[in-house]
């Protein structure tokens, strides 16, 4: 493959507010017409958050400072408090919860943007000489604490900002792939792909801002992952900046020259190195995108539906499924699903009526309306009810958007959080049932709890919990109870931690129960390889040998 | 998943020649159809192998045999001559080539059966406290050594052999999973899940001896593997017995809880532990088998078309291409591909008639016959000439017989053997070209070169490579030249060393170059965490760090 250098997108400022979700030009109040159901709920309490909590001063030696200025010019390594601010922690409830109480105890002492692979060579030997630790930064969107490492006993603490690596770096139209950088966010990588009439068809909740280098690392999974593969399963390439050298891994699109080693990058969470280019499976721009609403007697009938198609290799492009509890709150929520004209409640068959399905199809036209009349006489085999194209477009509509909702609830004292897990099909109701009563069990009769299957697959599938409560003062170890609650219950029922949140240090604590203590040690030894000064991300994904 | 005991076959005995492949019943001379080819290419020399070559003694003191026994039971420990030359060294030309001249000098000092995992760790424990090297054996038809570990510092050399572990543990009809033992060969894996209407799918040209284990140790790939998946994405758990204890993976179909540590012990060739149950996907046997050939005029036509349809999703169960020197050898051979009326030389388009493509549809009738309109659509279009179903008969027909072949060429002096790789599709026929000419050149000009494509994927596919030669008076040397030239080639192309044939030790020289020094550095750190005194396979695999 050639390496061409083909056009970077300038470099994008736009950055979400420190505390709160995504475009502070978007964020807002509770919309008028979920206030009155949410007071009934949950009653209302005026909880605003800290507008600019206070910064512990940077820590770092004043001649260190010097010396990453040295490495990737002065203008990339920054200590102001406000950019500090913005590289602090990631986007889950605990986080927000921790910068609205003013606790920034997690703040970076430097940013550090980096050129490239060189430069990120570079500032890692000197983290190395230095004992400073390094937290590689996406978009911030991590939800599991991957971006809070610990910082005892080091020097300081770095956080390589990827912001100014967006370039694509090879398109290679006859094999299909391309090389992209790691700091670029989902919309960038998709428009510079657009550009050839590509797309990588990557779409997570957090796509308007997480970072190519991000979806590697953490093995996310996009909204779309049904039609186009998870992310990991779309990665044909990785090169790597480790303390101890580089790493350029896949020579082929499958071989059999030993354990696959770029399955080590993925998933490792900035602790075993700086991933620096991933190179992935591209596809041609679909044509059409059509997106659909089915109802269900119950979440059973849908769940079985979805095995069906998996199992018989029918998959649309997209699929999910809400529990009736997740199905009822969207009909009443008509605007947080984004149907802004209110039919929404009549037109996806009414409060109650059991569950919705979306279904989307995306590609060429022909193969579009292929796949769909077959899925469609499956589903309508089974007993689904076809609620035709405005549910499936609500959901498009709206998909990015849940998260700007949490911050308006956690503004008026409700706490609101998810998690998500999976397991097989024949695991599915026990572990859906054991997750379910633990989160009501500790938060109590007042919660809701809503699931969705957001992934199937044809052996099983991820379910994704969303609670709402009200909001304890302090609203933290409230949650954090409810957490390690269905936690536990997820292991109980031998399931995994996370289907695609990732490990970061919220999840770390049950990892060695899911891997084994003899998989948490291969873990270390692999970190001890490439990290032999432990500077990466510490406290991140790998089990301590005590936690045993 | 529940546990239950399901029915086991009974101890099967029957055994490969050990200097040939397969049935001895079913070796025999050269066919008269393809003795004057033979004979007018390469000439004829008598060479037949030494029946029962001598073994050195058991060199395994008496009291660790004594304790051997104690662990597995006393009939579970052997000694004799018999046993140990059936269990040394696997089926490559090379391998062959050493027996029948006599060389046993891989032979182990004992053969021991554990009947499960347990058994199995207790003779890794007794391996570790005496330094004893263990060479995992499933089904001996290893290609790439695998089972010739270095000896040399160890007090002797176990060949745990897993024939009595061939039991079906759980299936799970629900989420079309099933646990099988690592010692169950293709076709009794097949049988038992036979009996619950399920098929594996998993078809490599070793199927009817290679075993359960040896797929998950090598990542084999098998000759359906576009419809069912290589074994590596067919595994979804894992159980490993490991000199430091037991690994057990596989949490969920998919997860983000960090790297996915199955993908470590897939390809790991007994080197970090002993695959002692492989948790499978499994699919309803197939109602309907199609298999059909396509005439396309060159490779490359060929080649383009497949790209079209692995690029469309359009991929049928198996897809095959044979370049025009296979293609002509493979006509005027009617024998050998098991098309016993001889009119092949017409129905398959006549010789020199370009390339010869296969393609097989297996699954529900009305899907087999929607996916064949389909892709003969798209194969047409390109100008693919569809040749009926004769062609694909007689290559399913004979897709298991070529090793036989081998052996009775190697009877008359012809060297013949096998080497693979694969590439991204824009390096398709850089690879092609660069690995031929090296074979060309290093074997001289009345050699014979074949290639055909075995597997494709979307960015790119294999390309499979079989020689023939007059061979030298001492041929081992002669094919060792020209397989190292050969794997430069790969190397030289940025392919890998091996698609599916593994690394073992022969291809060990290449591997540092294909994952680099610091992902060799990591294989040790992982070998050194789960084995650290070395026993396992000592000398496969894993290159020494003086290789750098």
């Amino acid at each position: 493959m050639s390496q061409t250098t083909s056009p970077s997108l300038p470099f994008v400022q736009s950055e979400m507010h420190p505390s709160r979700w995504g475009d502070p030009a978007l964020a807002g109040p509770l919309p008028d017409s979920a206030r009155g159901l949410v007071e009934l709920a949950f009653g209302l309490a005026d909880r605003p958050a800290l507008a600019e909590p206070a910064l512990p001063e940077s820590g770092l030696a004043d001649d260190l400072v010097v010396a990453l200025r040295a490495v990737v010019g002065d203008e990339f390594v920054l200590t102001d408090d406000a950019t500090r601010r913005l590289r602090t922690r990631g986007k889950s409830t605990p986080d927000l919860l921790r910068m609205r109480a003013g606790d920034l105890g997690d703040a970076p002492d430097v940013v550090v943007r980096p050129a490239g692979h060189d430069e990120i060579a570079a500032v890692l030997a000197l983290a190395v000489e230095h004992r400073i630790a390094v937290v590689p930064f996406g978009g911030g969107t991590a939800v599991t604490g991957g971006l809070a490492a610990r910082r005892d006993g080091f020097a300081g603490l770095i956080s390589l900002d990827l912001v100014r690596m967006k370039g694509l770096l090879d398109v290679d139209e006859v094999s299909m792939t391309a090389i992209l950088e790691p700091g670029l966010r989902g919309p960038e990588a998709e428009a510079l792909l657009a550009e050839r009439g590509l797309t990588l068809g990557h779409y997570p909740q957090s796509f308007e801002y997480a970072t190519i280098g991000g979806f590697a690392a953490t093995r996310s999974s996009g909204q779309s992952s049904a039609g186009y593969g998870r992310f990991d399963a779309l990665v044909v390439g990785l090169r790597v900046a480790t303390p101890r050298g580089e790493l350029r891994l896949g020579s082929a699109p499958a071989n059999a020259a030993g354990p696959d080693l770029r399955q080590l990058i993925l998933g490792s969470e900035g602790a075993f190195g700086v991933i620096t280019a991933v190179t992935v499976r591209v596809r041609r721009l679909p044509a059409v995108k059509v997106y659909e609403g089915w109802r269900w007697s119950s979440f059973d009938a849908g769940a079985e539906a979805m095995r069906t198609l998996a199992q018989a290799g029918l998959l649309p492009t997209v699929i999910r499924l809400s529990d009736e509890n997740e199905t009822a709150i969207n009909l009443a929520r008509p605007d947080e699903i984004g149907d802004g004209d209110g039919s929404a409640g009549t037109d996806n068959g009414g409060a109650g009526a059991g569950c919705l399905m979306i279904t989307g199809y995306e590609g060429e036209s022909a193969a579009v309306a292929a796949k769909q009349a077959a899925v469609t006489a499956v589903l309508e085999g089974l007993g689904g009810t076809p609620l035709g194209t405005e549910p499936g477009e609500a959901w498009a509509h709206g998909r990015f958007g849940a998260p700007y909702l949490r911050d308006a609830m956690l503004d008026v004292g409700v706490l609101v959080e998810t998690m998500e897990t999976a397991t097989f099909w024949s695991n599915r109701d026990p572990l859906y049932t054991g997750v379910k009563d633990a989160l009501a069990a500790e938060l109590g009769d007042g919660a809701i709890v809503l699931c969705h299957i957001s992934h199937v697959y044809e052996t099983g599938c991820s379910l994704y919990f969303t609670i709402a409560a009200k909001g304890a003062d302090d609203p933290l170890p409230q949650w954090l109870r409810a957490k390690a609650a269905a936690s536990d219950a997820m292991m109980a029922a031998g399931a995994t931690i996370t289907h695609h949140h990732a490990v970061g240090t919220d999840h770390r604590p049950w990892l060695t129960q899911e891997i084994g203590e003899l998989g948490a040690s291969v873990l270390r030894a692999v970190k001890a390889d490439l990290d032999p000064t432990g500077i990466l991300n510490p406290g991140v994904l790998i089990p301590d040998a005590a936690d045993v």
